[in-house]
Order: C-alpha cells, then sequence, then structure tokens
C-alpha cells in the first residue's frame, strides 16, 4: 500500500498550493490519506493561527476543508477509473463551492482531524463532505463540490 | 468621520486574529471600511498564497470574505445600535456558517476588492453577502452567517 499522501502525488507544477503543495516552504502543507472509504488528515494549528485566544481561526478551518476535499476528491477520481494515483495525465481537482458550518469553538494547541468522505461522483464533479475535529469532538461541518481543473486553468507562467 | 478600519476598534484581547487581528504580526491584517452602505477592504495577496502558479488560494479568498464579514457585522450592529463603533460593551462577531462560489480564477499578483452588504440583521444574528474581485470583475460570492460572540468564548487564558 502507497503511503505517500495525495498531495505527494501531483505533479511538481500543480505542488505550489498554500494549503496543500509539498514544495510552497510558507504554505500549510497539508498530507491526506485513505482510511477505508474515507479520507484523513491531521493538521497542528500554529500559536499564531488564533482566533480569539484559545481558539482556531475559522479561515484555517476552511482552508483545511478545501485542501482535504480537492484531495479527496483527486483520490476518488482515481479510484473510480481503476488508476494509480500519480499517473499521467494528472487528475486535479479545484473548488467551485464552499460551505463550511462551525458547530463549536475549535480548541487551539491540540492536533486536528480532518474527515473527508466522497458523497457523489459524476462527471467531472466530486462532493465532498467533510469534518475538522478535536479531542475527539466535531467543531465544523462542511461541503465542497470540487470540479476537475478546467483545461484554461493551467498554470500561467 | 472616523477613518480608522473596523478591525482597528475591537478591543486589544479580541485583535489577535489571524485574519484580521492588528496584534497579530503573523496575520493576513485585513482591514474594513464603509463605503455608503456596503463595506470595503483591498488586499494584496502575497506570492505564497498561490493555488496552481498564477492564481490565488481558494483558502485564502475565503479567509477574506469571513473576516470582513464579521467586521462588517459588528460595524452594522453598532450603526443599529445607533452606537460609536469600538465603545464598551464590545460588539464582536463570530462565524456560524460559511459560504463560498468559485466563479472564475482570482488572478494572483494584483489587489483583490472584498465587499460587503448586510442582508439581514436580527437579534444576535447578521448575515453578510461578499465579494472578492480583481481587476473589476468578480471571481468568488459569499455568504457569511456571523453571530455576537457567546459569553462562552471569551478569551481562554
Amino acid at each position: 500500500m502507497d503511503q505517500r499522501a495525495f498531495q505527494d502525488l501531483y505533479p511538481d507544477e500543480l505542488s505550489y498550493c498554500y494549503g496543500c503543495g509539498r514544495l510552497n516552504e510558507h504554505g500549510l502543507q497539508i498530507k491526506s490519506y485513505w482510511d477505508g472509504d474515507e479520507t484523513i488528515a491531521t493538521f497542528l494549528p500554529k500559536p499564531y493561527h488564533i482566533a480569539i485566544p484559545g481558539y482556531v481561526y475559522g479561515g484555517l478551518v476552511a482552508s483545511l476543508m478545501d485542501c482535504h476535499a480537492t484531495g479527496t476528491a483527486a483520490a476518488a477520481a482515481y479510484r473510480a477509473a481503476g488508476r494509480e494515483m500519480g499517473s499521467e495525465p494528472a487528475l486535479r481537482f479545484v473548488t467551485a463551492s464552499l460551505h463550511v458550518d462551525y458547530e463549536r469553538p475549535t480548541p487551539l494547541g491540540v492536533p486536528l482531524e480532518v474527515r473527508g468522505r466522497v458523497t457523489e461522483i459524476k462527471g467531472r464533479k466530486v462532493v465532498v463532505r467533510a469534518t475538522v475535529s478535536a479531542e475527539g469532538q466535531v467543531c465544523a461541518r462542511g461541503e465542497v463540490v470540487a470540479v476537475q481543473m478546467p483545461e484554461h486553468m493551467t498554470p500561467r507562467k
């Protein structure tokens, strides 16, 4: 079983994303993996990822869901096609819409668990439901509609 | 007319937010202002706020909307109460839900204009619609449901 993260299998030119690009030294470098039919990522926020003292910034929670979900979409699309992740041509997804419900404040200082589950996969579209939990409690739930990257969005030189 | 940003009028202990806290040296330090009945913020992403080369990371777009909208909610609540922003007791809002539709890729390297408009203000809840535009074109539209900060969310020491 391949223990590399989804994001470590993106082609180099698509690996600069602030949220999950392994080549973005300033970024969050989120790493997502299969866990059965779900996907999982863990992330320890930095002390400065603060909202009000003691709690995690909501924009970070949204960012974690976003990148984990587009990674999940890519992994699911490869799996649905019976292809090995990372094989060419690359299947890479962007976010069409993002919805986050903040159910309780997310405590700062503990690892966050991000989970994803594909609820729809049709044509170029993959819908992913995600949660962000801390200390075993779900703090936020979200849904991301991811679409396969359009041709005109290939990297702008 | 007070030309200070909404966020510059938050009390010190609520000014560490990664998105908009003036006291968070690592953060985005978003600054929002009234523009008639709308609110406006401008933000120039850093080169590392990249999604794929040439475009802005969607999590940043969501973060800009989030902090601009909670700032807008606070400003609108003060205005509705006929109070000067920053007067005690502080009216400070957190995000209950965030929805973003990414309508077109957001180009990197140009200033982004974030606009907010209050569509509902009722009790402790304020709903804000927001757009993020670049070069005169709307790139993303969103809606934030903001609620006045509950007592139990006061800063955790």
